[in-house]
């Protein structure tokens, strides 16, 4: 995928009333140029950049593919860096697939996925985190998740990392100068106590930002719900009637492009992931089950547990609790009296007394009649809680960068111990240099010795 | 709908890597302006025309929406002939959204289906048969359909219109001066064999126009092909088997948006669309069968019937052609001995011999075995006739169109009539106006009595 090939490709989706072609790379203007012939009759190279123009696509043979409007950018101000056109047409798929076929005969080349992005990110106009978070940004579908593909595609992470960067650089340097002096025992270059403090610093914000990532992949692809109980408990009556609620909302917003793997449900602007539990249906023998295994992993994915009683017709309370209580451990756990339309106020304070000893929130709702509907929706925002996020708060997404800040993280460890176990700066210098590795993976850099080396030279000039 | 609204759009289709919003009407810089955030700090209704300026969209509370480019158009060169605006976002569904919600926030509405052209063809910028020819065009799925559009669009048609409308005029107007000059018996103006000369060339032109629409219809919606015969005669499998081919070439194109009602199958270019023809399968009993009516009226739209016959098991011939060939008068028929390839040279002979008395195409295949099919296929394209269109071509593809032809052609019969019968001027100038204003109704101007004197001024100025 050489650079010097300009590429083109549709921008656009299929049936709507405009498509766009977007061309880059340094054949975009002329391979346009020879297909397109602008209404003022002044040739579109001889046009400025930023510029939209008038006029006509031709086919060799003269025939006109479609009146459209070229719009000029010249390198390296344009989203690739590079020379770009982009062609607005009528939406027809036959004009699109014309004009393309036009192009390539004019030397373009079909573009990669992603290829647009990845000439910016190699053409310096973002690193890999922005770059990502393009793709993000386009996914995006509900305020949380735009916002923060949104701070992450404007450098927010990028800058913290850059902070960070900076950080480890000026750590990096002195443990350099601490080995490059080591023999002149009258300099004191490094104070251990001084690189504790910043390996700590560091420390702090590495394992902040990939905690943050528990939150970001909660937002991105929702909060992990399992709804748990007996087969006739009436869970897909509920989830239906939660998707009934959804449904109703995303078609008010035109619906979503995104791949639905497990049912998600927006409640409130919080996307909600119910994790299909299908193994724990049958949980008066859960325990003999064979499958209970992988239930309990499944299990385990979730934050919030859905725990569906059959008011009308449920186990004994005890033998319920011995078996589910165990799986609820580590998670927020809600009870569901279901059909409580079909209960005596006796029924209710019966049921209540029976679960009294757990210490959860409890709500008798029926989920065919709806009655309580709106108060669990309202409580599962509650049990997300899930913080209010700005387009400030630089908040991990991406399961790339959690492990590369995880291995980050447990790199700057290393340091940490290696300066507390007066480990020699060899050592530190090690991982230290590691953890940077980790990071630049995240923004696509690379941390070159030329470049920890320059860092000493520029901040710590010794006269030398 | 008051042009004095600014409405907004999506003019994209959900899904792509880029989404544009069109905003047109008196207030779409200044409502653009109020949200879009030039990264030059330079607001956008300071900038020129045919700019494209890079900035952010901001939301009230200072959130940033989106990264955008804004497109400029100032009253009167655009497409609606307004100030208009085109906003390419990232292609979320929320960023879009937003972006609309904002508009509307600032003044906007969002418009009709096809309010931009409506407004295009209101603002003088197009006549009502080239605002329809853009929805052909954005429909267009083929070369044919793609060159009726674009010729359509491009006022092909509507000129052709414009010189039918001139000889009207002048035709009307020689009737006027017959009329006004007629107790004048000095005066000879009026020829009554140039009348007919030129009402015979008027009829010429709008009859070949309105005899165009079978081509133009086969073309826009495909020729209409009836498959007929037993039901174990291999119809599905024929059909599916052609589909298949037909499958891989719109897989090459990206599919097309429009929607299928019949089976269409395009071979070499050309549209065919597979007629319903579910009552005649029980060919046995067709004179009989209680749908017999339905289905002759279904048959009657096909112009190709392909006859298929169960070579290895069929009826007796003569049986068969007492039922079938009724159904098949004035329409390309085509026999099909299907499942060939189980049938010796004796039984092919014996068949051709059975069938030797009907004089057309006839052809062994086996839909199975795919043996014959290519044949098929190229007899199918050369059976359609379709002429080989190009841009240049006037050809009705529009109903609407065709009825208003068609009623123009029976005023200008009635035209002709009374020019032969020397009936008053009075009468002949009534039909006149009538062919005029049914022409006038395909491109949505008016005729009124002021344009007939207004032309009777400008071109037969008698000194008065």
């Amino acid at each position: 995928m050489s650079q010097q090939d300009t590429i083109c490709a549709i921008a656009t989706a299929q049936g709507g009333a405009i498509g766009v072609i977007r061309i880059s790379g340094p054949q975009a203007i002329a391979a346009t140029t020879s297909i397109f012939h602008p209404a003022s009759g002044k040739p579109l190279n001889q046009y400025a950049a930023y510029k939209l123009v008038f006029g006509k696509i031709h086919s060799p043979e003269g025939e006109i593919i479609d009146e459209v409007l070229v719009s000029l950018f010249r390198a390296p101000h344009s989203y690739t860096g590079e020379d770009s056109v982009e062609i607005s047409c009528h939406g027809s798929s036959y004009i699109l697939q014309k004009v393309i076929h036009l192009l390539i005969a004019n030397g373009c080349r079909l573009a990669e996925p992603g290829e647009y992005t990845q000439r910016a990110f190699l053409n310096g106009k973002m690193d890999l985190s922005q770059a990502e978070a393009v793709a993000d940004l386009i996914a995006s579908s509900s305020a949380a998740t735009h916002r923060l593909a949104m701070n992450q595609m404007r450098g927010g992470f990028s800058k913290e990392l850059s902070q960070l960067r900076d950080k480890l650089l000026h750590l990096t340097s002195l443990m350099e100068l601490e080995l490059d002096f080591s023999d002149h025992e009258e300099l004191e270059f490094a104070d251990r106590s001084e690189l504790t403090q910043i390996a700590n610093d560091i420390e702090l914000t590495v394992s902040r930002l990939a905690n943050s990532f528990s939150v970001g992949n909660a937002i991105k692809n929702g909060v992990p719900v399992a709804i748990i109980g007996e087969t006739n408990a009436g869970k897909s009556t509920l989830l239906n009637a939660l998707l009934n609620e959804e449904k109703a909302i995303v078609s008010d917003i035109h619906g979503t492009t995104r791949d639905v793997i497990e049912d998600t449900i927006n409640l409130q602007g919080i996307t909600f992931r119910f994790i299909d539990t299908a193994g724990i249906r049958q949980t008066t023998d859960v325990v003999e089950s064979i499958g209970i295994e992988r239930t309990y992993q499944k299990m385990n994915q979730a934050e919030i547990i859905l725990w569906m009683i059959d008011s009308t017709n449920s186990q004994d309370a005890e033998t319920l609790k011995s078996e589910i209580l165990p799986i609820c451990e580590g998670k927020q756990l809600i009870i569901l009296f279901n059909k409580a339309d079909k209960l005596t106020s006796e029924m209710r304070q019966a049921l209540s007394q029976s679960f009294s000893d757990i210490e959860t929130h409890k709500l008798f709702l029926s989920a065919k009649t709806r009655d309580g509907l709106n108060e669990l929706e309202t409580l599962l925002v509650k049990t997300a809680a899930l913080p209010e996020v700005s387009q400030n708060d630089v908040i991990v997404t991406n399961i790339r960068h959690y492990e590369a800040l995880t291995r980050a993280l447990e790199s700057i460890h290393r340091v940490q111990d290696g300066l507390q176990m007066q480990l020699s700066g060899d050592f530190v210098s090690q991982d230290l240099r590691e953890c940077l590795y980790h990071l630049a993976e995240i923004v696509g850099g690379e941390i070159g010795v030329e470049e920890v080396l320059g860092n000493i030279f520029k901040h710590f000039c010794i006269g030398k």
